[in-house]
Parts: C-alpha cells; sequence; structure tokens
C-alpha cells in the first residue's frame, strides 16, 4: 500500500464517469455547456456569485490569482514552506511580472496573525520599499494542518486593515473543510478570502483545478484572471473535459465525501502513530518520527511513503481509502512501539 | 453535422481507451511510466533522439518553444495572421518576456524566403534594434495550406545562415504530413526545424499537446524548457495521462490515420466547393466564396461552421470524418453552382 | 559643421549653469528642492495640475508612460517607423511586461484617424486577441512633421471613444509646439493626451527627460510611474541634478527659444534644399534626395550628416544654431541645383 | 553639519571640471571619445580587460548585471538586508524577469561561507525547486562592514564550486578598498567577483555609476548587459557627461583620495562615539545608540542624521569630509559621555 502522494492516486470513478459524459461535440475552449455551468455550481456551494476558471494545475492556479492580487512591484507575505515558495519554481515571480514574495516562519507552515502583522509594520511606505499587497495561505496546510475559519478571520481582518487581498491555496481545501465541517463559505470568502485556488487532482479529479473569485465586486478580477489564463496557454482547446470534472466533484458532494475518507484514514494512521506524530494531523497528511530501521520495517510489510530529512517520513492517505482500508498501517505503527 | 473547429469534436475511441488504461497509481508529475516512453516513442517517429513535453494547449507549446529559441530583447519572424500573433492574446510576449513578434504578409498564411530574408536584411545589429532570433512558421498554415520539405527546407537554410533558430507550430502537423506524404523528419529536423509543436488535441486528443526539441544537441533547450514548463504551471500533477494521450496517437500511426481522414474529408468537400475556394487545401480547413443566402440554404439542410468576414465561411473537417462521411455537404455544395 | 543628431550638441548654457546651481548639499533622490518644484513649473507651463518625473532617457520615458497605460497582454497602436518600434530594443516590452506593440503605416511616420480606427475594429473583443490599450504618437514625427492640435484631437477622440489611452513620444515636443505656435496644452491634454515624454536633451539639456501625467485625475498613473522609475533603476540619488536642468528650461521659456532656433535653421536649410525634400519640414529635420558625388561635395566642403538609404540623407538642426549660421549649407545645398 | 546620506553630498571639483569638459559636440549614445575610453581606464584600474558599462544609478547596475548572471527561473542569494532586498522596489524581480531573491541572515549585512553553503545544500535539483544561481554580496555592507579579499575568496570558492556566479554590490566598493588597502583586483576578480556595481555618485559623482565585468571570458555577459542596458531605458543620449564622470574618478586615483577622506572622517567620529558603536566602522557609515535626548542634543549643536529606529542613528561621512572637519562633531559625541 502506498503513501507517497495524493497525486498518485488514480480517477475517482465518478470523474472519470463524466470525462466519458462530456464526450459530445461542443464549442470549444470555456464555450461549451458545461463549462457554462461551473460559475453556478460554485456560487451554490459557496453561497455567494463566484467566478471560477479551470486551469492545470494548482501551480498556475495559485500564481494566476498572485497575479490578479498584487502590482509587479508589490510583495506577497506567506509562510516560508509555502508551495509558492518552495515548489513552483518561481512561478509567482512569472506570472506576477517579479513581484516579491515574503516569507515568514512559523510552526506547521501556518502563519500568525502577530507575524504577519509585525512583518507589515517593518515596511516604509515609500518607493523605494516593496509593499505588501497580498496574503496567501494554505488552507490545509504544507504539513497537514489547517486554519480554522477564526483563523482565517483573524488574517482577513488585517488584510482588510491594510487594504490589500487575501488569497487560499487550497490544493488539500476539501480536506481543510471537511475537517473544519462548516460551510465552504465560512472558511473563505466570510473570513475576509478573496480568491480561492480550489484543488480538484488530489482528491480524485484527473486534470484541472479551479480557481475562484468570490462576490460581484471581485469579478473585475476574474476578468483579469481569463486573460491571464490564455495568455499563459491555460485555455484549454477541450474545456468541457474539465468543466465535467469539476461538476462531478462539487455539485453532488463528491469532493466532500472524498475528502472525508482520506481524512479519516489519516486520523487512523495518526492514532497508529500517536506517540510519533511531529505535527497535529488535520487533514490527510501525516510527519512523523521515523528511524532508518523503522523504515525499513514497515517497506518490509509492503508499505511505502516518503522519507522526510533523516528520521522522518511523510504519509499522505487518499479518496480511495478510509479507515478501515488503511488499518493494516496503522497497526504496523503500533507495533513499532508496542510489538 | 458541423464544421466549426477541430476543437469541438469527442476525443478519438483509442486515446479514450489510453486515459482508462493509465488509471492506475504511479509517481506524479512527469515521474510516471507512461511520460517515460514519449522521448523514445517520438525519437522512433522522427528518427533521431527528440526530447519532448507535454503541455496543456497550444499556446503553451508554442511559446515554451519560443522562450527557448529567442531573448527577451530579440524578436520572431512570423506571419501577420500566424497563431501566435492574432489568437494567443500575447502569449509569446509573456513567457519570452517581452520579445517582439515581426509579422510579415504572404499569402495562405505561408512566409516566402524572401519576404524573410528582406525583413532580416533591415535590422542594423546595433543595440537600438531588436535583432531576430527565431523564426516561426505553421504548418499547416492557418489557412489550410502546407509548407512542404523544401519550402521549410528553404527558410531553414536561411535560419542557419543569419544563425537564429526555426520553429514550427504544428497544430495541425499531422495534416501538413499526411498531405506531403513525407517522412515527419524530413519536414522539420532535416529541413532545419529546431523546436515543433506537435498538435494532438485536434487530431483526437483530450487534453495535452507535446513540445519537441531535435537532436542532443538541443537537449540543453529541452532541459530550459523544462524549467518553463514548471514555472508557467504546465507540469501537470497526473501527468500520465496526458502522456498517455500522446503515445496512443503516435505509437501505432493512429495520428496518421486520423489526419488521412480529416484531410481525405477535406478533399471531399473542395471537390463540391471547386469555383469557391478561397485558397488552396492541402490539409483539414476550407475557406470558401459563399454569400449569406448560400449559407442560410447550407444552414436550413443542417451543416453549420463559422462565416469568415463577410461573404465567406471556414469549414474545419476532423479525424471522425472522411470523404463518405462528409459526403452530403459535399453535395449541397456542389447543388449550389449547379442546383 | 555638424548636422548628425540633436544628442551630439552640447548643453546650452542656461542648463550649464542651471547644473552648477544646484551642486549644493540637499535631500537624495527626488527629495531635493528643485525636484520639488518640477510639478509647479509644468502645470503653470500646461495650465492645468501636471505630475512629472524625471528619468534618464526618452526610452524610458516612452515605456513607463506605456506601462502605466497599457496592460501587460493588452497593445499598443503606433507607427511602424515610431522610435518605440525601432529604435528602442524592445524596451516597451520589457516596460510593459509583454504589451504587443500595433504597427501602423502612415506618410512621415504620421498616424491617421482612418488607420487607427480601422485596425481598432479588426479586434475581436474576446480573450484570445490583444485588446488595444492605448496610441502612441510622436510628435515631431521620426521623420520631422508634426501633428497640429486639431491631428492630436481627432487621435484623441478615437481613444476616448474606445475608452483607451492617448500617449505623446515628445522627444522633440518643444519643436512641434515652436512650429504650431500654440498653447501646449492644445496640443496635449486638451487634445486628448494622457501622458507626455517631454523631451529636454535634444533640445539643450545634459541628461534627463520628463513624463508628464495631465490632470488630477491622472495622479495614481504617476504614482504608479514612480514605482516603476524606482524599480527600473530611473530614481537617480542625486536627482536634483536633473531637475534643475528641467527647471532652466521651462521656467524662462528656453525650451522654446531653442527650438526655433533649431527649427529656423531647418527652414534655412530647406528653402536651400527645396527641389529635394522627402518629407516636409516643420521641426528641426530635413530627409533629402542627395546622390553619393552629392553627399561627397557637402562633406568636401566640411558639412556632416547621415546618409539615409541609398541616395537620401538626414540634416537634424539644433538649438545653437539658428537660419543665420547654417546659411553656408543652404547656399551649398542651392548650389548643387544651380551650381 | 550634515550626515544624512553621501546622497546629498555635492559633486567633487574635479568631476566637475570633467563635466564643463566633455561639453563639446560628439556622437550619440556611447559612441563618443570618453565613453571608449572607460574600458582602458577600469582595465588599468583593475589589471585585467574590464567591459565596463555606465548607468543611471546603483539599482540599474545591479540590476542588470544580475539579469546577465540569473536566468529568470534561479534564485540569487544575498543578505536580507542588502539593498537589493529592501532599499530597490523589486528591481532585481523586474530586470531578471522574475528570479527569486533569497535572503539570509548574517551580522553586520555580511554573508559568511557556512550560511551561504548551508542554503545551497537545501536546495533540490529538480524542477519544482528554484536553484541557486548567483550570490551577491555588497562591499562595503549597508552597515559599512567590509569583506577583505579573503573574505570575498571564500564566497568565491564557494560560487566556484557550485557553478554559479557572483556579482558584488560595489556603492561603497571605493570605501572598501580604502579599508582593506588592496588592489582593486584582489577584492573582486582575482576572489572570483564575475561582475562589479563600482559605485560613483556617492563618492563624488553627479550622475552616473558604472557596471563592470571582469576578463575577457566574460565580454559575452557585458554584450547581454548592453541590450539590457538600452532595453531599460539606461542608454543615455549624450553619454559623454557620464563617461567623463566616471574617467575623473579612476584615472587619476581621485576615487581612493575622496574614500580615503570619508573613511577618515568615519574613524574620527568612530573614536568619539567608541563606547555607543552597533557595528565596527570600516567605511564611511557609523550606526551608534543614540537617545533621542542625546539626538535632540546633537541637533541642537547644528549636526543632523537620520534616526535609525529609536534608540539609534546612522552617521554618513562623504569625500568632502575628513577627520579635522569633522572633528567638531567627533568632540559632541565623545561629551556626551563625558559631559
Amino acid at each position: 500500500m502506498h503513501f507517497f502522494s495524493d497525486n498518485a492516486t488514480p480517477v475517482c470513478p465518478q470523474v472519470m464517469a463524466a470525462i466519458a459524459g462530456a464526450d459530445h461535440a461542443d464549442h470549444g475552449y470555456d464555450g461549451d455547456r458545461w463549462s457554462a455551468r461551473i460559475d453556478g455550481a460554485f456560487s451554490d456551494l459557496f453561497e455567494t456569485p463566484v467566478s471560477a476558471l479551470w486551469v492545470a494545475s494548482g501551480t498556475a492556479a495559485n500564481s494566476i490569482a498572485l497575479a490578479c492580487l498584487c502590482q509587479p512591484y508589490g510583495g506577497i507575505i506567506c509562510h516560508e514552506e509555502a508551495h509558492i515558495v518552495v515548489d513552483e519554481c518561481g512561478a509567482p515571480g512569472f506570472f506576477t511580472h517579479g513581484a516579491s514574495l515574503m516569507p515568514l516562519p512559523g510552526a506547521g507552515a501556518k502563519l500568525t496573525p502577530d507575524v504577519v502583522t509585525d512583518r507589515l509594520a517593518t515596511i516604509r511606505p515609500d518607493v523605494h520599499q516593496v509593499p505588501g499587497q497580498a496574503i496567501s495561505i494554505t488552507n490545509a496546510t504544507e504539513y497537514g494542518l489547517t486554519y480554522s475559519p477564526d483563523d482565517v478571520a483573524a488574517l482577513g481582518e488585517i488584510a482588510r486593515r491594510h487594504g490589500i487581498a487575501l488569497h487560499m491555496d487550497g490544493a488539500r481545501f476539501a480536506n481543510a473543510v471537511a475537517f473544519a465541517d462548516c460551510a465552504p463559505a465560512d472558511i473563505t470568502w466570510r473570513a475576509g478570502v478573496d480568491a480561492l485556488s480550489f484543488g480538484c487532482v488530489k482528491n480524485g479529479g484527473m486534470i484541472g483545478e479551479a480557481l475562484l473569485f468570490f462576490g460581484p465586486e471581485r469579478e473585475h478580477l476574474a476578468a483579469l484572471a481569463a486573460r491571464w489564463r490564455k495568455r499563459s496557454g491555460h485555455l484549454f482547446s477541450k474545456g468541457r473535459y474539465l468543466a465535467a470534472q469539476i461538476l462531478a466533484l462539487i455539485e453532488d458532494g463528491l469532493w466532500l465525501d472524498n475528502a472525508r475518507a482520506a481524512n479519516a484514514a489519516a486520523q487512523a494512521l495518526a492514532q497508529g502513530a500517536e506517540t510519533r506524530l511531529l505535527h497535529r494531523v488535520e487533514a490527510n497528511e501525516l510527519f512523523i518520527r521515523l528511524s532508518a530501521a523503522e523504515a525499513k520495517a514497515l517497506r518490509d510489510q509492503g508499505f511505502d511513503f516518503y522519507d522526510w530529512g533523516e528520521g522522518a517520513a511523510r504519509l499522505v492517505t487518499n479518496w480511495s481509502q478510509d479507515a478501515g482500508s488503511v488499518a493494516p498501517l496503522a497497526a504496523a505503527l503500533r507495533a513499532l512501539d508496542h510489538g
């Protein structure tokens, strides 16, 4: 059983069926009947008018969002271990035409209000310094922690006070919502989020992530994003196959079902590994202390995963698992301590 | 029956089957076993070592190619009606960081050696002027004409003489090869092409085009392109679903079968419309004189297509058609003259 | 006597004196007392509140203006022989982050309303095409013609109707105003100009051109330009030496005196060369038919200038000349015909 | 007496004389006889062939250098308090087209070999991460410390081992050389520096800094820089006035005389303030503990300077001072302790 990444997983059957169901002639780009429905579907889900665009990857969704929220001479407050900092080969700098990332520390890759406020306070408002123009957070974080609606709202309040934007990288947004057990609106726009990268691929999709702008007052940002999508080559010729996947995930709650399954699997593992957790488990990722000998012992039993530096490992669960299916690994982890 | 665009067509069954066949857990990005095979498959097809990358769209393939072949301060010689000029919302300027398109005239959207040579001769080699650093041609062209191997070689010779690069936008490359009935190598690298945007989606694919660099001496360009792919958000999380499509098209000749079918359909229509052709028909597109009344007459019979300015129309055939299946439209076109 | 370029000329004495007069300790960048006065001085000159920035060169002034008026995905309508097209090594693409120049033909490097209107009409308003977002004209043009207030107003009206901006490259603005004998306001903001590159160096200055934004409603563009000036390295450490030059030119009418002298010299030459003029002479440049033998004859008499392709030459007069001082060349030109 | 900034100072008389001496007609841009001499003058000074370009500001020199040394997808190792990080409004991101600054800590704004080595070791060589491609150091640093030839060589060795470049921001290079009392070559190219921003304006110049590339093997970088200079608007129309200043500074040792005077003034102040120094004084800047009351006391005596956060102040000396001329402030500082 593999716990490498939720990217490694097959596509969930309902998504595959939706792709087949979209296999009819229709207009190209986003002129088809499936693409025409995604704004409405997201608006229903988020209880406010949403402008949504499908793109190829989370990197594209994040970067296009930031290009719409931050000027080329501006800066983006973010965590120093955020995906946009360490895993996108400088994509934000490319899409924003040179805006500066402003990385900050924080446990579990979470930004705290204090560290953000302090950073913003260091910036002189003259032309010599890069003004902070956006805050970007990842929910769930790169270490599997989540921002609660209150956590988000505290950062949203800072953003509003400084007149800057708030972006959420939601590559694992479904897992965060499933953990918080809240309305999607509560953890996003009601808490001050302007734009959300809504992850699909890690949660059962094949190809395509969604970029959302909330409320009629951000429609102009979505129009700008549509230009950026085209000029960055993300306006697929046959967009209907992306739109159909997204609709399959969100129209009937599949996205949450999938995330709940993955989260439940992670909780089951967390109980097995409770003495070795490096971070709280609030989504579908575990970071655990694990010696080389222990790692080998697990691999000998058929479990695989990435080492995470020396003496540690990362385990990622996914939509196709649940507490039951990962029970063997949970037991094996427990046995390392008590075996 | 619709003749809007080859983008509007469903996916061909073998490609759909290949997608289903790739629906297994594997490594993310391009670390999977399907992606691992595409260099080899293209190398076989082109009879030389090829470095290949899948990306989301032809716009991305073209722009990444140009970014690898032209400096930000350089210029790209191209036709004034090329896709990169009129239909990509400035994507080449985005990816190249501001390089200049240098549009030139020419019948049927084809560049001739003379016009290219004359343009290059106007450029002073001082720092005030933008130096031409690449030539980009579209084969088949935006008007359904093709460059033969000799046509390409004549431009390749100019490029070599000036020490600049030659890029081919092959959104309909299969149609061009099917028309020329030549080895793919003869119309590309043997004729001086450095990089090829190899079209898949218009030719039966669902999602994903390929960008090819020819020969071991261009591997460094492919490595650069890999950086550009990542930073532009085109390194899909589950790349195996793109690679599988490409392999399905090229490993057993499906790409040429599909193109031959589309070309045959176009030839059948061209015979029906022989008095009204605005351009020779050498691929899967027809541009014809057609009055508003004639257009209405055809639409009343159930045929649809795009108007192309006043008194003209564009008809695009595709992989799912052939001479037989489009016979009704061919007859209807003929009947307009002789009816 | 040299007629190469107005760039080749020494600095006029009043400017040199002003530089010496600014040689006192003061705050750096644009915090000094001279820089503090340029907005006011330009506001007086243009009879409206002006926001002005000094930069190193006309290329910088033009490009920063365009970056403030045009989005990266937009296009700039301009003449195909404009300085921004042929002599700035792609600077507009650099500063605008990839916006497209849209070059148009026109006699004497002048844009006509018809050609601009026709070009704008070709652009579909969808995301695939680059929208025209600014018109840039050069006054006086690269061939020494001028736009009258009415000429400018006709283009200003087109810009307003399309909701796009109008920029004027005024490298030789003083010569254009001297020729039109009009209020500077009439040929700029009253005629619809949003931003002006106000040339100083060709007109007697040493270093530094000015970029102007007209009216309180364009202050936000000037604030944006201030960011662009800093991030492009044009916020000089000791800006007072630039500001002092600009003040010397504009506060007491020196800029117009200098331009009138140069224009008068050009008119004197034009009378001498009346049979050989390739363009009307409306500023300080002459383009004349001149055989190699004739050119040699003039050079043998001590006159020098640039050849302008085969059988033609360019003669540029400057602030340090007038009708009297160039009389010998005028006579020599006349003698070529009648000698 | 003011100690705000070396930017606030007048121009030194020899430079002013050189400007007057260049006030003759000559070719535009860098085609004049003064510009023609700067490569040679710097080559003599640095004992190796040097390619030199004048630009408007240190920001431009730094950014053009980095654009030539680092790809758009690459990263630049630097100190977190470096001028390029905190005082250039994102200029490096603009010129490099989005490269990432990689800021590191270190006392006195100095990078140590260990911290650089450790940072480079964290970077995976895959396409997801930004590769470090250049190291940039400031000598003298933003806190008035210097890198000795050995200090530079240790970083140069790291750069060479990783196959990356080394840039030196020498806004106060003269002060660093004066302090080290070494050959300019020893602290630059012999220690592994590829490109140097050679500061002139803080050291007695009026307008213009120089960007140097060392050795014939870096001529191609200088040629690239020449393109970047033009497209960023830094190719002044009358470059001779910049070249003449540079020649005045370097041809007869004036640059070192000026720096020694400023350094001596700083040492005199340092002795007066020896109990309150926040950093060693190795150039022409002092950072001292100073209460609000003490600051007021000094200002009441006619000395002025910038506060540097709470309870601290920055004092900058310049070429027009020396130990004698600043003796009154030195005494006043000493009196604060012993008064």
